[in-house]
């Protein structure tokens, strides 16, 4: 074996989940599964490689080559580790369309890979909780989406002054700002680049390039009004609008279903808008510390068009990264101190066989009681010292005399109780 | 947008799981998962990208560059999709060995990709339960690794008829072996490698393989004898190998813990002994149209040895594919015909508001059953239909009558039972 010792660090941007960090990740996991599953949202898979013709067809060839992991396999295809799930759901849609039974309600929860520097929120390796509703051209669809990202949060215990969905829509972005600007659709995209990144250059900038796109200092305070507005307040200023009526309807229908404290109106939710064409939103984290956006999503009308002519598939949905969503949960105190289920350490003593603790084992694991074992012969103390530290909740103790007398002594490790109990007529509750 | 359609097939010895096919796989992870759990094995995850390195390091330049994903990163890192766990969670078992709590007992249910052709029961992506012992030197890792394997399989309602575990041990092989044909420890690692192939060659070409290495007919004659021994029989040619003793151990504790019907002694068991150093075992399939190892694994001394100087710690686990797993499932009618919950939808009428729908929905989701809305606007029975296509258990009719009274009707779709039940007295139990 050669002398040079290789390095135990993950890759950069990647993380170890040790046993702590992995009951963290199948606690939140398990909760938002469970909370989908009761929406009748249906979980799908699909494979970590794809062919990369995917995201260039997706993103183009510079921007999908730049992000995603890519190489040529041995028969010379172009292959990439998924960066996100849309073009993989979009080939699924596609391949089984004539058989599948639309409206779909959609679920996964993917690993996927971005090739980026690592930063706070960013890492190259995430998971991300995809939801979508394909095949539904109505507001329901919406209306559905954004129940679930509620009933997501709110299942951790999450409420409204925690998080807040902003909601703005496509069409009425197109048709209000063509309306002040006097601009067409390609217009309408150069400035909804500037307003995208807004909170991120000096207002002076941002005033320059609108001006740039020949925006005067009337239409831009016009503009600026609108990032306080309410729906009422922006849509009256485009009231024949699809857009706007899209808007007020579904404002109205959130607030028929009690969602109002979840949700408000934001015209300065862009979301790549070549992308999206009606509803977007995001949800924001409310804290102070951490107000910013957690995820979003929103409706596009052709997902399978790259994959089938003449055919077209809508959705509404939105993606969720397990950073992001770690961090609210922390921020907001809704981690449990505990995520350890009650489990029992079967003590050992030189004196008693092996197969006589096996056999205490095996009527546990009968009773649906989780146990194992000590593995090994140390002194009793260091196996004491071993449960507490592996978060042991109950100790069984069973001597020579114990096993005499077809009993055993259990001990709570939180309340020092102990008492003895016959084996024969051990149940799960003397576990409580 | 371009007019090539793209593919929607998935890569190449990697699957799609739609719905149905995702039901089964959750299904069977799950159940996994709590049977390991409830044993008290720790669950842990690691990233899909390591260092080449790793599996360098482990398999030799050759080996490792042909059997992974591998490039480079812009950093000049040489990357590899993993292949397999063990070099990852030996990394991270070097990586906190001074914290850690041995002995341990982990496991995990990674995805990983193997470069190579697609056949049956092998693909490029798949999953593989890995289940190990770490840090404890003695036979009750074995033998807890032995159960667990027991248990996972008899979770899914399998018994001693369908499946066996065969059980050899490396150093009474070394041992044996060494003293049937009178060579070294190089030599009997040769022989292990004929031996480990000799189901796929003509028998002619075994003997002249072993001869070649210079075996006589009678040492040969010796060799085949052990194959059909019984463990009593195959330690008596080796009376004071101390694989011998463990071996012996080994099987006089499963018979005392109850196991003997599912584990046999079966010299054949060889598994790539470079790296195993004790017992080793594989699990074997008894139906004859599939009989065949599906599954093994064994003990091994010097897991971090590539990480940390100066330090040992052992290991005893195995690793089973899902593709196996779900092989033996089917096998063996294993399968429940129906893995959906009972879940309900709510249809809809057009002169009921949507509100009113989602106000039952709410209600639903509050009683913790499974329920959904009809997204869209279709005739009654296009709604009955989608729900008995999608697997609905139940339907909710709430037309003007109902609404004005409060109520709703329950259908129950197998039964085809109605009944009226009024809203505010409705309970989980009204959808049994």
């Amino acid at each position: 074996m050669s002398e040079i010792r290789l390095s135990t660090n993950p890759y950069k941007g990647t993380r170890d989940f040790y046993p702590t960090d992995m009951r963290l990740r199948n606690w939140f996991f398990g909760k938002i599964r469970s909370t989908l599953l009761a929406s009748c949202f249906d979980e799908y898979g699909g494979p970590m490689l794809e062919s990369l013709d995917l995201y260039i067809a997706k993103s183009g060839e510079e921007l999908a080559g730049e992000q995603t992991y890519n190489f040529e396999d041995r028969g010379h295809r172009r292959m990439a580790i998924r960066p996100e799930m849309t073009p993989t759901v979009a080939r699924m849609v596609a391949g089984k369309i004539g058989e599948l039974n639309f409206p779909l309600r959609w679920f996964s929860i993917p690993n996927m890979y971005r090739c980026e520097n690592p930063q706070r929120g960013r890492l190259r390796e995430f998971w991300q909780v995809n939801v979508d509703i394909f095949g539904c051209d109505t507001y329901e669809a919406d209306l559905e989406t954004i129940v679930s990202a509620v009933r997501l949060l709110t299942a951790f215990g999450a409420d409204s002054s925690m998080f807040t969905v902003h909601i703005s829509n496509r069409r009425f972005f197109n048709d209000v700002v063509s309306s002040i600007a006097d601009t067409d659709i390609e217009g309408c995209r150069k400035i909804s680049k500037i307003i995208d990144k807004r909170k991120k250059i000096p207002r002076e900038v941002y005033e320059n390039e609108l001006k740039a796109l020949s925006m005067t200092d009337e239409q831009i305070a016009t503009l600026d009004s609108l990032y306080t507005a309410t729906v009422e307040q922006a849509t009256a200023l485009c009231p024949d609008s699809v857009g706007s009526a899209e808007l007020l309807h579904l404002f109205e229908m959130l607030k028929k279903i009690g969602l109002s404290d979840y949700c408000c109106f934001d015209f300065g939710i862009i979301r790549g808008l070549d992308y999206y064409t009606g509803t977007v939103f995001e949800v924001f984290d409310n804290a102070p510390e951490n107000n910013r956006a957690m995820f979003g999503g929103g409706r596009y009308d052709n997902l399978v068009g790259l994959f089938v002519k003449n055919a077209k598939v809508s959705g509404v949905g939105y993606g969720m990264g397990d950073v992001t969503l770690e961090n609210f949960l922390f921020t907001h105190n809704l981690v449990p101190a505990e995520l350890c289920e009650k489990k029992v350490l079967i003590t050992r003593f030189a004196d008693v066989p092996y197969e006589a603790y096996m056999s205490v084992s095996d009527k546990l694991y009968a009773l649906g009681v989780t146990a194992s074992v000590y593995l090994g012969v140390k002194k009793f103390g260091k196996q004491i010292d071993y449960a507490a530290k592996e978060n042991y909740s109950h100790v069984i103790i069973m001597g020579g005399d114990e096993l005499a007398a077809n009993s055993v002594k259990i001990k709570n490790l939180a309340t020092r109780e102990e008492k003895t109990v016959a084996l024969d007529t051990l149940t799960a509750d003397d576990f409580n």
